[in-house]
């Protein structure tokens, strides 16, 4: 498995062999690692060169470590194809998984300056401040705080809120959404996140502003989500 | 500015208002923002009020703390187009930045097994491995390594690879990249990556790994990428 004698370095082909475990299946999630004494003696490596290809694994999302406990293999990432305006919602189902809400908060409050802009109504117009926790099959997955004018989208409760918003908005408002941008920046996870999301403090996150249009350019919706970093990435198609 | 009646949150109030300045321009990259307890004082807020603001826009890259110093306004984040298939190169000419190359690493070895995989080249087919850092007016914006296959992108010299791989690849080896697959993931900073990004260890980092394709679907290369979270977001527009 590990060639001493190949330019490749050893750290780096130890990695690519527990990949290759992890992609077969023969190492699950969850599962703990032998210790990286374990290693260095069947391969007759040194701790350290262990130590390093764990610690990029670590970092790559593939394993994660618990204090004192041990190395673990992480669960696979959710992989996000970022073409298509699609919802939470449409995407767990599109997966298999069972999409789900946790309502935090379900507020209507004036529009601040910043809200106004981004969604092109007046200063103090009444605005829906939704915050969430998204859940995949009870995992949480996402923090999610969704901006709506109250003008726009009426009669919004908590109940359609713990369905979709957005079936709600085009199914039953017959409102279109056309199109987005999305803003997407690593950051890491505040106290505050951290607890809600089940992850420590520190813990790398995807922070995502998508502004959402009708046809003729009026703002529909104005989402900030945080993901988990374990869990999540991200895919685009790209022509040259 | 801040207004105790508002249903608004002070914290984020005091968040526009720190914002509003900067993108006015009354707070530069670099300025001091002044302490906690004067913003307290002022708006007779409590100093863990004017905090959670802080801390806020710092986990959003608007400022950056440095320990026992105080807080300052952080660099712009260059936003960078998710779609059309651009090389590091181009993106910053665009800006009207100085892209730079620091040349880590330039070697010729066989393919992993992965590697081949990648790149549909057989497994010890010599593959060019380079390491750069790339640059932006100096400062470091990521760490890129970029694998070849050795056969297709013959005669890869340090001198090409210290100008532009994608114009030698177009303009004298006369081969077409025709699209991309992008993943984005979350992660954050290791001791190696911290050190030539000339950030702190643990601090957030986005890993971007490119596969790029001729027209018949040959892949022209594979790159690893880490760009500087505090320097760097992406941005797409999507359709519904």
């Amino acid at each position: 498995m590990i060639n001493k004698n190949s330019p490749i370095p050893i750290y780096y082909q130890l990695e690519e062999h527990i990949k290759m475990l992890i992609e077969k299946g023969e190492l699950k999630p969850g599962d703990a690692l032998p210790p990286e004494r374990e290693y260095a003696e069947k391969y007759q490596i040194s701790r350290m060169t262990v130590r390093q290809a764990f610690t990029h694994l670590v970092t790559e999302g593939y394993l994660y470590r618990l204090q004192g406990k041990g190395t673990y293999v992480a669960e696979r990432k959710i992989e996000q194809l970022l073409q298509g305006l699609t919802s939470f919602t449409e995407d767990m189902k599109a997966r298999g998984l069972e999409p789900g809400s946790q309502l935090i908060r379900f507020e209507i409050h004036p529009a601040s300056a910043q809200m106004a802009e981004q969604l092109a109504i007046s200063q103090s117009d009444p605005v829906y401040e939704i915050e969430r926790i998204r859940l995949a099959d009870g995992v949480p997955m996402a923090l999610e705080t969704t901006y709506l004018s109250a003008n726009l989208i009426s009669g919004l409760t908590e109940e359609i809120v713990n369905q979709s918003i957005y079936a709600y908005i085009e199914n039953t408002l017959k409102l279109q959404i056309d199109h987005a941008s999305q803003i997407i920046e690593s950051s890491i996870a505040g106290q505050a996140e951290a607890k809600l999301l089940k992850v420590s403090k520190g813990a790398p996150v995807m922070h995502i502003q998508r502004n959402s249009f009708m046809n003729d350019g009026t703002p529909v919706e104005l989402v900030k989500s945080i993901y988990r970093a374990d869990r999540y990435k991200f895919m685009i198609q790209m022509k040259r």
